[in-house]
C-alpha cells in the first residue's frame, strides 16, 4: 500500500473538502480577517479539525510555490493499493480507466464508480492523471472508499483478471465492431474498460478485452465520465 | 430569437474552442512572442478565422476587466429562443435542467442531450448558471446546435408542454416514490425534468410531473451531468 499525501489550495477547493466525505486533518488559514475564511473556519471548527492562522510567509512556505488564496487544508492520504488485491474473490466489478487525462474526469468516474458498487478502479501507474487534490475534490470524497490499485501495465492486469474468471468489456465508439450497451449480458464478474477522452482504447487494448460495447447515441460525443456513468448503471441495474 | 455575444479568455479555454464546432468570429492574441500562443495563432488561421496582434492595453480594453492571459476570442453569439419554440409539433425529446448552478454540469447536460437527439433544452430565465463562456465550452459546441428555450417559469412551462402531448418525468432519488428507470416506458413525446446540484427538485416541482424516476444505485450521489446521461441514454436507446 502506497500513501500519497495532498493538500488542498484555495477557498472553494477547502470549502468543498469540508462539505463533503474528504477527511481532512488539519487547516492553515490566514490571520488576515475575512467573511469566508471565517466561514471556513467555523466549518471546520464544528467537525472538530485542527485550525491554525498564520502570517502570509508560513502560508507561502507551506504551499511552497501553490497559489493557496490565504488558506491550505491537508487531507488524509488516498490509500493506493498494489496489484495483488485483486486476488480477492470477493470482488465481482472492476472499472479500469485507460490513461483519463482530465483529473476532473477522473474524479467524476471514482464518484460514479462508487455509487454504482464497483469493488476496484485500476490505474496505470505511469500514464494518466495521477490521484491529485482535483480527483480527490470531484469525487466527492469516494476516492477514499473506493479502493484504487495501481498496475504497471494494464493489459498483464488484464490478462490476470481473466484468469481469476472475469470478463472484459472494453468500449468501442466503432458501432460495427461492437454491441449495443443496451443488448450486453454481464457477467456476473465484469470488468469495465474505458478509453480516454480523445482517442479511446487503442486497437492493441481492445485486442485483451472479451466484448466491445457501444453506448447508442446519434452523434459521437460523449464526456467519458458520463459514458462510464451510463455503462455503470447498466451493469448495476442488470446484475446478474 | 435572443443573442448573447461572447468572449473566450485565456489560451486553455480559446485552445479549446478552436479545437472544438464552437464558431468563432475573431481571435486577438498579444504582440509578444509565446510558443503557445503560436500554436493558438496556426489553428485560428487554419480555419480561416482572423487573428489581430494587439498590444497588452488593447487586451485589457477588450478584456474588459476579465483575466485575458494574453488571448481573447470573440465567438458567434448563442441562439436563445422564446417559449413559442415549444409549440412545435415536431419536438419529440425535452430536457428541462432546473437551476443548474455550477456552469460545468449544464455544459455538460447540454453536450450529452445534443449526443442523445434532444430536440429542446428549457432553462428559466432568471435563475441557475447563464449560457455563459464555460458552458458553451464545456459543451464543446453543443450549445450551438442544440435548441435552447429559456422560460420565465418552468412549471408554467411544463402544463403548456402537458397540453400538447408530452409526458413528464422528473427526478426524485427517493426510491419510495418513485419509479426505477429501467422500468420506465418512456412515451413517444417526453420531457426530462432535472433537479440542480445539491436540492434536487422541489416538492412544487414534482407535483408537475407525471412521473417520478430513479437511477437505482447503491449510494445516493451521483454527479447531475452523469444522472442526466444515464436518463437520456435510457431514453434514447428505447426511444417509442
Amino acid at each position: 500500500m502506497k500513501q500519497e499525501q495532498q493538500k488542498i489550495f484555495g477557498k472553494n477547493a477547502v470549502l468543498e473538502c469540508l462539505s463533503s466525505d474528504v477527511s481532512v486533518n488539519k487547516v492553515w488559514i490566514s490571520k488576515q480577517p475575512n467573511p469566508r475564511l471565517k466561514e471556513i473556519e467555523d466549518k471546520a471548527r464544528a467537525k472538530k479539525i485542527p485550525v491554525v492562522k498564520v502570517d502570509k510567509q508560513d502560508l507561502d512556505r507551506i504551499a511552497d510555490g501553490e497559489d493557496h488564496r490565504s488558506v491550505i487544508a491537508e487531507i488524509a492520504p488516498v490509500t493506493l493499493h498494489e496489484e495483488d488485491f485483486l486476488e480477492s474473490s470477493e470482488l465481482k466489478r472492476v472499472l479500469i480507466p485507460v490513461n483519463i487525462e482530465d483529473p476532473h474526469n477522473l474524479g467524476a468516474m471514482i464518484r460514479t464508480a462508487y455509487a454504482f458498487n464497483v469493488d476496484a478502479l485500476v490505474l496505470p501507474k505511469h500514464k494518466g492523471s495521477p490521484v491529485n487534490q482535483t480527483v480527490i475534490s470531484t469525487s466527492a470524497g469516494a476516492a477514499f472508499k473506493l479502493p484504487i490499485v495501481r498496475v504497471t501495465n494494464v493489459a498483464t492486469c488484464i490478462e490476470k483478471l481473466k484468469k481469476n474468471g472475469f470478463w472484459i468489456y472494453g468500449t468501442n465508439v466503432s458501432k460495427d465492431k461492437s454491441q449495443n450497451l443496451y443488448e450486453v449480458d454481464f457477467a456476473e464478474k465484469s470488468v469495465i474498460v474505458m478509453g480516454n477522452e480523445g482517442k479511446g482504447l487503442s486497437d492493441n487494448m481492445l485486442k485483451h478485452c472479451d466484448f466491445q460495447i457501444h453506448i447508442p447515441l446519434s452523434f459521437e460525443s460523449l464526456n467519458v465520465s458520463v459514458a462510464t456513468g451510463i455503462i455503470l448503471s447498466k451493469l448495476y441495474a442488470h446484475r446478474p
